[in-house]
Formats: C-alpha cells, sequence, structure tokens
C-alpha cells in the first residue's frame, strides 16, 4: 500500500474540494456570521502563510486563548497545516496555571479573542517564549493592550495567500495539537495530538456505530474547542462537510435553544451541566428542537433523569460518551445494540445511562489488582485503556509513570462492564467513599439523589471519619421552585430502597451553588477540602 | 499517542469480545448452518493454531480456492491473525492463470471447496511451493482426490486450540493479504494489502457517508471473497459485530431473494449482473425485501434502468461505488449531499447513476494530458487516486510502472467531474472508442441501450474502420420475451435523441450471451477480437 500519511490538513482539503458551498455559522462578540468552506479554506490558508511569514516553523507551538468561533477553526487547521502544533488553552484556568501552560509548552505566537486580553495582560509578564500575540477582534482597530508585539488577525489574513499549499514534508506520528489536563495535584499535564491520532479519531466519529457525524449533519460543539479540541468534532465535521454552528463567547442557555431552532442543528456536544441548563431553557419556552439527532454528552456521567427527559419528554436521542483529554477524547459510547431495541424502556434507559460501548479502533480492560473483573455489571475497577488514539506521555513530565504503564492508559476511573461489555462508570478512583473497609460508588448516590424532582444537582463526597475511615456526604442544590420545600430525610427515604443502608449519606448539606472545575465537572477536591473536619469536630 | 499497530486480528477479537451472541449464517455444499462470533473466533484460533503446526510462518502466502462461506471467513482472519498471507484466488480465471499465481505468489499451503477439486487437481503437477491441501469438506471422510499430501479442515481444527492469541509482534504495514487482478494481456498482476490498508478501509465502510456498515446490519456479501476481499465487507461486518449471510456455492439469484428476505439482509453487495438476476427474480417471485437498506453495486458501471428499477420500483436504495483490486477497493461512492435531496427523481437518478464521491482519506485526479479536468461534468480525463489503501506496486512485477508513477495509481478509466465533485466513468481508456480523432463513450452508450425495455445485457466495443480508425458496434442480449421482436433501427432511434450523430454505432448485433470475465464483467477483448475486421472485410 501506498505510504500516504494520514495528515490533519487532509481533512479541511477534503471540505474545500468537495463541498465548498457548505456553510459554517460563527458568533463572536459582535454577531453571527456565516461563511463557506470555500471561504474557510482561504482564510485558513492566508493565515498558514501569516504564521511562516511571523516564523513559525514545523513543529513550533501556537497558543490560542478563544471561545468556539470560525477563526479558532481557521487555526484548527493553519497551525497543523504548516506542520506547528495547535494549542489550545483552558481560558478558565487560574493565571498561574495559564502562564505555566503558555511557558512548559513553549507557545510561540498567542491568539488571543478580544475579550480575553485582560486575562492575557495579567500574566505577560511570566511569559517567556510567545513571540507574538494575534488579536481576534471584529473590528477595524485593534483594541489598545498593554501586550506586545500584537497583530490584528484579519490584518494578516488580508496579506496571506489564499492559494498557499500545506505542508507536504510530514510524518502522521508528528505532533498536530496539544491540550493541558488538570491535576489533582500540581501544575496542569500536557498531552500532545498527533495528525494520525486525530485523523483516525475523526473516523472514529464518523462510524455509524459511534455517533455517524456525516455530510448531512449540522453540528454544534458547545464544549469550549480549549477543552480536548471540542471532542474532535471540528476536525471530523470539516472532514465529512457537515455544517457547522460554532456558539461564540459567554453563550447562554437560550442562544443554544435558539441555535437548535434556526440553524437546525442535528447533533451538539457538551458537559452535562450544559444539558442542565439547555432544559431547563426549553421547560420555560417553546422550541422547536426536531432537528435534533443526538446530544452527544460527556467530561462527567449523565445522571440518568437528565437522559430521561431528553429521550422521553422531549423526544432527542442521548449519546452519552466517555473519555479524557489523554484519549483524544472518544473512548466509549452508549449504544443500543440491534437485539436491545425491544426493550422495555425502562431497561433502555439503563443501557443509555451508562457509558457505553468501546469504539471500534481501542482495547481496553478493567481491572482490579492483578485481574480482569468479570463482565457482570457489579465487580469494580479500574479501567485501562489503549488504542493509536490515546496518548503514551505526559508532555516533558514526570508524572507520565503514574499514568502510562506496560502500553496501557491508567484513566484513574473505576467502572463496572456488564454482560454486553458496557462500561459505567462508578467513580474517580481518587473519589469512590472508602467506609469501613468497602467502596462506596459517589457517583452511584449522585444519580439517585438526581433523580429527585426537586434536586438541581448533587455532588456526594466521602469525608474523613474517625470510625469508618470515611463516610459519604451530600451537597445538594435545589431548583428554585423547591428551595427550602425539601429536607434532607426526605431525599434520603427517596433513595434508600436502592442502597445498602450503609451506603446512605450521613450528611446532606444543601448549597446555592456546587464549585466546579473550568470545564464543568463538580470539584470534589474542594469541597473534601471544605469538609475535612466535618466529622472530626463533630 | 500509543504506537498501536492496527491489525487484521484485533477486528475480529473486537466481535468476539462484544458481539459474541450474534450471528454468521453460512451455506455450503450440504446447507446452511448458523455459528456466532464466540465460535467462529474459537474456530479461528484453532485454525491458527492448525496453520503453526502445519510450519506457516509470518509472512508465508495461504491460498484459498473457496467460496463464501463461514470457514473462507475463518482463514481471513486466521491466516493474518498468526502474521501470514491471505492470498483468495480466483476460481474463474483459467488453470494456466491459477497455476501462475500460486506459484508466482508462492503459496505454502491451499485451502479447497470439495467441488472445486478437479480444479485443483488439473493444476497440481504445475504446483512448485504447495505443502499441504486443505480440503473443506461438511463430511466426516475426505473426498477420495489426487491431491497430497491433503487434510481436512475440519479435522485440523478439532486439534487447534480455541485459546491460541494472535500475532503481538507485527507493523501495519505488514502484508495481510493479496489479490491478483487479470491484465489485458499476460498474467494476472499481484496487488497486496497491508494490515493498516485493510483496517482504514474498514473504517471507511462503516462511515455514515459511505456504506455506513454497523452492528444493526445483516450483511450478504454476494460478491465472491476471491475478488477484492469481497470488497472487504467480512472484514469490517465482523469488527462492528454485524450479523453475516454467506450465500456459498453456485447460489442463484432465487437463492439470494430467499436470504434477503428470510435472513433480513439490510445490506449486500455485487456486480452489475448480479442484481440483473435478482431483478428478474423479484419480478417473477414474490418477496419481501423491506430489510434492505442498500444494494451496493461495483465492479463494472450499472445501467440507469437498474438503478431506477431498484429505487424506485422497489424502494431499495442504490450504491453505486467504484473501486479496483489495487484500491482495496472502495474508492468513491453515489450519495446524495444534503442540499440535493429535494432535487427532481430524475436528478437524482442522474446523480445516483454516477459513481459518486471519493471517500475520506482518499485524494484523486482526473487528468487529460499533464492538465486536471474541469469538473463541468464534460471534460473526460484518466482517474488517479492515491491514499492508505491504495496499492503502490504489482507484487514482483514489471508492469508495475504502468500503473503506479508519480506516488499516484493511474486507473486507466476514464471519467468525468461534476461541479459538486462526482465522479462519472466513461470508460476504460482501452475501451474508449477513438472515432476521427474524437472519443465516444461506450459506457455511456451502453447506458442509453439498456434502458430500452427489450434490452437485456448491451456493450459497445471500438472496431477498427479503414476511415474512421474505429466505429462503435453494439452488441444486444434481448430479454426472452422481446427475442426477435425489436430490430436494430428501433435501438437507434430509441437512443437517438441523446447523442451527436456520429456517435450512433454503425452496427447492433443480437446475441445470446455476451461473455464476460471471470468476475462477471463483459469482456470487451474478446468481442474486439472477434469484430476486428467487421468493417475491413464489408
Amino acid at each position: 500500500m501506498m505510504q500516504v500519511p494520514l495528515t490533519v490538513g487532509s481533512l479541511l482539503e477534503r471540505a474545500e474540494k468537495f463541498f465548498p458551498k457548505k456553510e459554517i455559522v460563527s458568533r463572536t462578540l459582535s454577531g453571527i456570521s456565516r461563511f463557506t468552506y470555500k471561504e474557510i479554506g482561504q482564510r485558513t490558508r492566508k493565515l498558514a502563510c501569516a504564521l511562516e511569514r511571523l516564523g513559525i516553523q514545523k513543529g513550533d507551538r501556537v497558543g490560542t486563548l478563544a471561545w468556539n468561533h470560525h477563526r479558532h477553526l481557521e487555526i484548527y487547521f493553519a497551525a497543523p497545516g504548516i506542520g506547528a502544533v495547535l494549542h489550545t488553552i483552558n481560558l478558565r484556568l487560574s493565571p498561574e496555571h495559564i502562564s505555566y501552560i503558555i511557558n512548559h509548552a513553549e507557545d510561540q505566537v498567542l491568539f488571543v479573542d478580544e475579550d480575553i486580553l485582560p486575562l492575557v495582560e495579567a500574566v505577560k509578564d511570566h511569559l517567556k517564549t510567545v513571540k507574538a500575540f494575534i488579536i481576534m477582534t471584529d473590528k477595524d482597530k485593534l483594541p489598545s493592550t498593554t501586550l506586545e508585539p500584537v497583530y490584528s488577525y484579519e490584518r494578516l489574513i488580508e496579506a496571506g495567500d489564499p492559494t498557499h499549499s500545506f505542508i507536504q514534508d510530514i510524518d502522521e506520528n508528528d505532533p498536530a495539537g496539544m491540550c493541558y489536563t488538570s491535576a489533582t495535584t500540581g501544575n496542569p499535564k500536557g498531552v500532545v495530538y498527533s495528525h494520525r491520532g486525530i485523523v483516525l479519531h475523526s473516523f472514529a466519529l464518523g462510524l455509524a456505530d459511534t455517533t455517524a457525524l456525516s455530510e448531512k449533519d449540522t453540528s454544534m460543539a458547545v464544549v469550549p474547542m480549549f477543552h480536548v479540541n471540542a471532542w474532535g468534532l471540528p476536525f471530523a465535521a470539516t472532514w465529512f462537510g457537515a455544517k457547522q454552528v460554532f456558539p461564540g463567547p459567554m453563550f447562554t442557555p437560550k442562544l443554544l435553544a435558539q441555535f437548535i431552532q434556526e440553524e437546525k442543528v442535528t447533533v451538539t456536544a457538551g458537559v452535562p451541566t450544559i444539558w442542565l441548563g439547555l432544559l431547563k431553557e426549553l421547560e420555560q419556552g417553546n422550541y422547536d428542537t426536531s432537528s435534533l439527532r443526538g446530544v452527544l454528552c460527556g467530561g462527567s456521567a449523565a445522571p440518568k433523569a437528565m437522559i430521561q427527559a431528553f429521550e422521553q419528554k422531549y423526544n432527542i436521542p442521548f449519546l452519552h460518551a466517555y473519555g479524557m483529554t489523554e484519549t483524544t477524547p472518544l473512548a466509549t459510547i452508549s449504544t443500543l445494540k440491534s437485539y436491545q431495541k425491544d426493550l422495555e424502556q425502562e431497561e433502555i434507559l439503563t443501557i443509555r445511562s451508562k457509558q457505553g460501548l468501546l469504539v471500534p479502533g481501542l482495547d481496553m480492560k478493567v481491572i482490579a489488582g492483578d485481574n480482569e473483573v468479570q463482565w457482570n455489571g457489579k465487580e469494580m475497577g479500574e479501567l485501562l485503556i489503549r488504542g493509536p488514539w490515546i496518548a503514551n506521555e505526559y508532555y516533558k513530565d514526570d508524572r507520565t509513570s503514574e499514568a502510562f504503564k506496560d502500553g496501557w492508559l491508567y484513566t484513574g476511573d473505576v467502572a463496572t462492564v456488564d454482560e454486553e461489555g458496557n462500561i459505567k462508570l462508578v467513580d474517580r478512583t481518587k473519589d469512590l467513599v472508602k467506609s469501613g473497609g468497602e467502596w462506596i460508588s459517589s457517583v452511584d448516590l449522585e444519580n439517585a439523589l438526581m433523580a429527585h424532582e426537586a434536586v438541581f444537582e448533587a455532588t456526594v463526597v466521602g469525608v474523613p471519619h474517625p470510625r469508618w475511615q470515611e463516610r459519604p456526604v451530600a451537597c445538594i442544590v435545589l431548583k428554585d421552585a423547591f428551595k427550602e420545600k425539601v429536607n434532607k430525610q426526605e431525599l434520603l427515604d427517596f433513595i434508600a430502597p436502592q442502597f445498602a443502608k450503609w451506603w446512605l449519606p450521613d450528611e446532606i448539606i444543601f448549597m446555592d451553588d456546587i464549585p466546579k472545575t473550568s470545564v464543568g465537572k463538580f470539584l470534589k477536591r474542594e469541597l473534601r477540602s471544605r469538609l475535612k473536619d466535618y466529622f472530626i469536630e463533630a
């Protein structure tokens, strides 16, 4: 067979060649604009040209601090297109972590959204490698800033060559992108994505048995483009020539609902908190969501009650998936096998609420100690994954040896596997509540609590206990309409039938808000820290 | 990213692990049997074990002379599973060509179906490398044969280890399979498939935008398993856990129709002559074909009238595809873009009758002389293809340089490209009729003739002409009901409105049968040879 490398540039080339008329809808600070793939292709080539003129060379890292919009999409292809490395930076991290990762990645240039400028200005004196700041503004004039040197994205593009060729001399194992994932302690850890990994992952997203991304789709990535490449959707959607919608900065649930209705979005992707917000909006408004064929949900486990609302109340298929920064990210996706389609609705919901089947192309095992667990939906163990779009290290980081062993990624996630091979995440290894020598799944308790009509958000953490080592404590945010109308005992009674008595939380604490990570996951570390003396003082 | 090779063995491993209960329906000489992937997996591992015991080593070629059935499927995985090379042999070739390719490939063992024994016995004295013949029979006792040494497939399997591991020490570029393609002149030419090529091609078959092969499918490969690996369907269908139906030896259109109805086949694949036969059967019988979501057709261009019959009369979507032995084979597939779905039925049919869009992962261009043709659906040129599942040579063959130049496969097919990027095959470079310095497409004339209600098969060849260099002559097989009821002038009048006058065939010859190649394509070389003096004598 020909030794033709799998390259990120070739994904855009297909869209330019076969789908030049298809549309990109992009929301920025000044409103909504529309582009075709032909235009995006020309702008991307101009940008690639501009990057080379700025001195960016093969292997150099190109940083972005940006929301989801068409310019960010252009950098997604322009950087790998010249052999450079697209480094998307999580703008919700602390200033210390942001400057750490820019320095650690040795970013040569930074692309910055206009509204993110203050964040970058605040850390600029700590940046050691950045030679240029490129401001993505819709205005003709650059905003005043203390950064230097600064360039206007649109001015750079104007001067570029719309026929600029993408790099040909490239190995498919060369780096194309990178992303940092936050660590429980210490600095974020970098993961490098190869051209090969991104292309194979794009194949995986197009399979009929996974997300079936297609030219017929209108794809709206709500998950930020700085969060594992928006789960790879912009790459795959471009390759297949799908229409794409980018919701831009500071979007609201209302805006998402409007986009779904007006642009006829068919598939959208985001974390559970996004979908909780959307559900709330759908309850209040009167939206036509009939175009949606799938809501892809990952990042953390989706509560069963939420899945039920989408599937049964709104008739929107829910695609529950699992992955992490280290897995590009798609690793598993909930799917009904052909012989399961006539099961009772409740059984189907149970399957849908699992993280599902391993995606074709990957290997997995779930181990407890040295042995693989039985596939009985009960035995818990740590999930290990292997495959061509799974990282093999953290970038220049001693912590590599903690997660990568014997050719496997140790995910740190505790899972069961049912008879059909479906993964169900039970917990993070570090979030399991260890009580009296036994394990209690915080996630199972959370899901049970979330099923109560009054509960908006629930999280359960293990709190040090003088007698039992740890005991579970639930932190609850009630829906507005139920505030101060539900008490601890009611919630405990509600979930009691599902659990052994010793699994039930010792305490339920009502809060206005649960602290979350920059990507919307519950910040259990923060809660554990707040509650660490709870039983010891008591 | 991890350096995990793409291997053929991993495709079966996924089916064993996640779809052990799914079914394989296999027809052999003694009838229909059913297996699960769990059973097929165990039998394949036993066979892999047996091959190693027979002394087969990494890189050795393992030949098969067999129909489509479960045992052939087992060899598909057992041979590459131990690092050997699956060499499927076209049993419809001449004895001379069969012994040539067995010797040229240096096959170490031959798997032979019971009813193919006479064919192998006839060439046995010419075979230089074969150390063992393995007879695939359903009977307990081996049939008497002059071959030696002979082994019983089922006895070998009985002795094998059902937990035998597939080879781990393998490079994805290592050979996994090979297939010979017939040449216009001289011996067949060998194409070697790598593990990487087969896995990437399997990804391509699973894409929502191509054949969307899925666990939900019941796949019936009618195209022989010795014809470009039955277009890769057995590999991909196994990977995705689809139910598979193998129609076995000497099947009839009636049998295919019955399988479709009884096994609820969702997708089936074969050459146009197979579907002409099936259409005839559907017209006579009363079959439920409602399970079918796609009839994949390739090998040669499907006539528009046939596509129309499937799509409009039977409501069966027709998936017109293009590829060749050198392309693993899927290269293009006809598909409607999202903005074309509301076109008039006639326009849709026109799109469907093209070979369609290039599959994601490949590159193409169509050149006339040194330049790419305009994408206007009119300019003709030779189709060039490049990509990771495209061959880069003929196996140990000097003719490599004729087809592989500058990193491209020169397909020898003449095509136009329309504004949307759809390929339409116009002819083989060698079948174009060169008349008075202009080109006439034999395929366009054939399609027009096939649209006449009386015509069962039509083929047009260029015949040497003293004045015009060549002139087109049509060879026609009429449907039984129209035999001797239609004359030359009627057919010419029927197609005249579509063509310039000088395109019309100078002669129409009615035949009982058009000679075909071993894979069902019209044997134009044979017709040209018969007719070479037609105008010169006249």
